[in-house]
């Protein structure tokens, strides 16, 4: 399916502000009370057309899933790829459409037990440097709201290699490593854009790091 | 050219102790004064047929380098190399015939300037990590010699994914990090098993780290 046009999108988005949270800074530091239970938070940053969270919302019933995407029109798409799993949504996941460079504005320190980041965008010139998750300025305060660990994966060798170097830098603790995830791990839950990599024989790559204390 | 027995190559061994150190445990604490130079100390651990350190000093003319081999047959091969180029040797390289797990024996503390370790044998089992050079055991010594940085190229992706992550866990700094170290630097000194790699287009995992003060 595609978006149409921006007002079908948003027709369809503001129809469902139970799947799509419209005011998400209002549940900042209050997310389980929102889930109405004390299951961990789980966020993957850049959800994407959402294959990856909603797997894992619906193998995972005792975690809450929070999938942020900046663009509308990608939103729009995962929001009907819920709506397919089910009509009336998925009681452990909600969407959210905005930016994560933003983050500090809906969580409290802390706050969230897992983040994924999942093919960000690699941002290759230099100068864009700050707009990397995992540069300097993002990903500083992706760090502030994680108590837990954090899953990195990219079929981008340099983004994935600037990242390592970025989380060594940080004193971040390397829990797990691989150079080809899904030689190691061929049932490993995967993105639509992993999906087509992998078909091309292409390796993902994968860390997994744990917040100093 | 092949080792055609041991007795050959102990002879010719033993007709070059100025390429071959008979005694390395003497120079403990001196080997400066054994090159009679103030010139820095690299050391490259499985020197192995010698190509890559023979190239750097032959290049580096400023630089005193301690090529580490253990295995008798392959010193053979290296010395033979070393002659080819120069049949009374280079002044700024010799060779050990000598096992890295004693490596205390011959270094005193903060004594080298740089350490490479290329294409180490990775000693897949478990039961074998402490064999590997960066395991536990060995790595913890070579970390002692050591005063600069240490550059590790491998093609084996399970070694190199460990060695990153023990390298992490101990603190060290990673300075550089290539998952295709001829893709990104075409003109790198490469040693014999390394060539045959990257004629196979299979990628170069390359790192380099500095010793935490």
């Amino acid at each position: 399916m595609r978006v149409r046009n921006v007002k079908n999108a948003d027709e369809l988005i503001l129809k469902y502000p139970s799947i799509v949270i419209q005011n998400p800074s209002e549940y900042k530091g209050n997310w389980k009370k929102y889930f109405n239970n004390d299951n961990p938070i789980y966020v993957e940053i850049g959800m994407g057309k959402g294959q990856f969270i909603i797997k894992n919302a619906l193998l995972n019933k005792d975690i809450n899933y929070i999938g942020i995407e900046k663009e509308k029109s990608i939103v729009y798409k995962a929001l009907n790829k819920v709506l397919d799993t089910n009509d009336k949504g998925i009681d452990n996941l909600v969407i959210l459409n905005f930016d994560a460079a933003n983050i500090l504005d809906i969580f409290e320190d802390n706050e969230v037990d897992k983040i994924y980041l999942n093919f960000s965008d690699p941002w290759p010139k230099t100068r864009h440097e700050k707009r990397r998750l995992t540069g300097p300025i993002i990903f500083n305060n992706i760090l502030k709201i994680l108590n837990g660990d954090l899953e990195f994966k990219s079929d981008n060798r340099k983004l994935f290699e600037y990242s390592i170097m970025q989380f060594n830098n940080l004193g971040l603790n390397i829990l797990e490593l691989s150079l080809d995830l899904h030689k190691d791990n061929p049932n490993v839950i995967s993105t639509e854009y992993e999906d087509k990599f992998v078909a091309m024989n292409m390796p993902i790559y994968y860390v997994k790091i744990k917040k100093g204390e």
